[in-house]
């Protein structure tokens, strides 16, 4: 059987363009012992995905030049050699961006967020599975539930307020009872977080970020929730709380250069933490395994209930990934944004 | 009754020199009710006095023009007319630089730090209660035992180790049984650090400090107290393990300027803390006063054991300050740096 492939063909320098990948057909052999084949339906576009495309080893194995680029899939189980899972079921699955993959089941389930995950489509639409259910979700959850301490009627900021992972972090501070702020990049996606998801504001991060930062945080910020980096943390930064806490979960402004632009602000950064006795924490969600069944729980119960609101950005053909992925990078997606490849047979 | 004052003439441009401060004789009044009056042994002189000298409210108040410079004393007591003080008494308190100062006495023992603080001279030398039992010393305590989570066998890494905070840093890790590595700015201080004191590894901050990590923590750095920022920083981040604890203690390079050199490393500091999911901390003294009963029990038992060393650098005589304190912005002193204005009854 064939699987196509949207593979690397070099490491992109800047944004990512056509052509640093290519899109070929490669032969996909008959599932072995203890393996299942899986049929991507919808890949999952994430801005992490740009950090393993550089060579380097990060918290991740890099990308390799002349595979498919690495990540998350929703897919369909259409041959299996594996006890326990049968075909026509639903899975998620480390693919990449490809159509059609043969995978190992651990017996012992796996390392984490690299490993098959049952989705069960009677829970919610199985595209959440690598949304607002799966490692955004997550991601959002481990954060203020798991490391922000925040507190009723404190105030958060999340950057990409619109987004996969930030729109999931402003409506978990609502149902814990603070306030939540963010930034998005269009009046649309301003109207919707603070419309349908109830941020209590949201301005745009191409406008005067201190003045949005008055206006909206007038009792300052305790907790920010970083996915950007770059002016909008500044800004964020110069409106935090004594005692405040950094999230730093992404960097997107940093992700394709043009590279640090004025002085080192080093120094200014390390003196804002002792004037403040601030706490700055890195998350990562695989740290956060622990944590997911009550995020599973809580989230699925949130959604039901109404009290979270999610999107979903879904761009047709793998031929159109690159394209998204340009576009996810510089904010033009609207919602978790997924290449669907395949007909999802449960809608 | 007269006060030798050295007062701030003008707030300092980068390093402080004479012409920015005035040494002038003032009038005290007799103590009023629930007063005392305090003639000054020793004045504590610390890097963070360099940040009041800006006219910005920081953390503390700034340093005002024509007043002594802020900052604690040893002193005794002259006069009282405040229950449970006596003439004789040793205190400390927040005369600032001058020879002798009145001193309101809160029945409630007033907010930490601010407030002033019986000395017993039998639990040590009178000179160490703003040394290595007073605010160096608990800095360090807090940072270490309060915040650091460092456990057996972890490597802490601690910047300008034979001061007066860094010395009692990296000789509390040892006791905790960690591995404590320093710089220093001498090949003389770096011989009292790995001799004395005990540390496990010290070099030459003016070095080559990729190869000094690479040296002395073979195994990376599980904690960072830092009291310097700049390439001493960088450096160590650089060398932190998984899961690093980062507490900012201090950042003596950028307190003189001359200001921030290179490009912007912001982006480069929270890709860090993601990949390495580290954590980086604000520590301020006066937040853990809780602590306080710990600390003067652990350390002056731990001075009385051996296994706590310390050294005072003392210059004689007010008139000295500024020269002794460009000293201290510069490394030139060895140990806790006093001045002593007055004979110490107790020596």
């Amino acid at each position: 059987m064939k699987s196509r492939q949207m593979v690397l063909r070099r490491y992109p320098t800047g944004m990512p363009s056509a052509a640093d990948f290519d899109l070929i057909e490669a032969e996909v052999a008959e599932p072995g012992e203890g393996e299942i084949l899986v049929r991507t339906i919808y890949l999952s576009l994430d801005p992490y995905m740009r950090g393993r495309m550089t060579g380097l080893k990060s918290y991740a194995d890099p990308a390799e030049i002349g595979k498919p680029v690495p990540g998350e899939v929703v897919g369909q189980v259409v041959a299996s050699r594996a006890a326990g899972y049968r075909e026509g079921e639903f899975v998620t699955a480390y693919s990449g961006w490809q159509t059609l993959a043969r995978h190992q089941v651990s017996a012992a389930g796996g390392p984490g967020w690299a490993s098959i995950k049952k989705v069960d489509p009677h829970l919610a639409p199985i595209s959440t599975a690598v949304g607002v259910l799966g490692m955004p979700g997550h991601t959002a959850y481990a954060g203020v539930i798991g490391m922000s301490d925040l507190r009723p009627g404190e105030t958060l900021f999340v950057s990409a307020a619109s987004g996969a992972v930030g729109s999931v972090v402003g409506q978990i501070a609502k149902i814990r009872g603070a306030r939540a702020i963010g930034v998005a990049g269009s009046e649309e996606k301003i109207a919707y977080v603070t419309g349908e998801l109830g941020f209590d504001g949201c301005f745009n991060h191409k406008g005067d970020l201190a003045a949005g930062f008055r206006a909206h945080a007038q009792k300052g910020v305790d907790v920010n929730f970083e996915n950007v980096g770059g002016d909008v943390f500044w800004a964020c930064y110069n409106a935090m709380n004594l005692c405040g806490r950094i999230i730093v979960c992404g960097g997107i402004a940093g992700y394709n250069g043009p590279g640090p632009h004025g002085p080192d602000r080093t120094m200014l950064l390390l003196g804002g933490m002792i004037s403040k006795r601030m706490k700055m924490m890195g998350l990562l969600v695989s740290d956060w395994m622990n944590l997911r069944e009550d995020f599973i729980r809580d989230v699925s119960g949130w959604i039901r209930s109404g009290d979270l609101k999610y999107r979903e950005d879904i761009v047709e053909g793998l031929e159109n990934t690159v394209t998204a992925f340009q576009g996810l990078l510089q904010g033009a997606n609207f919602g978790k944004l997924l290449i669907r490849v395949a007909d999802d047979p449960t809608r």
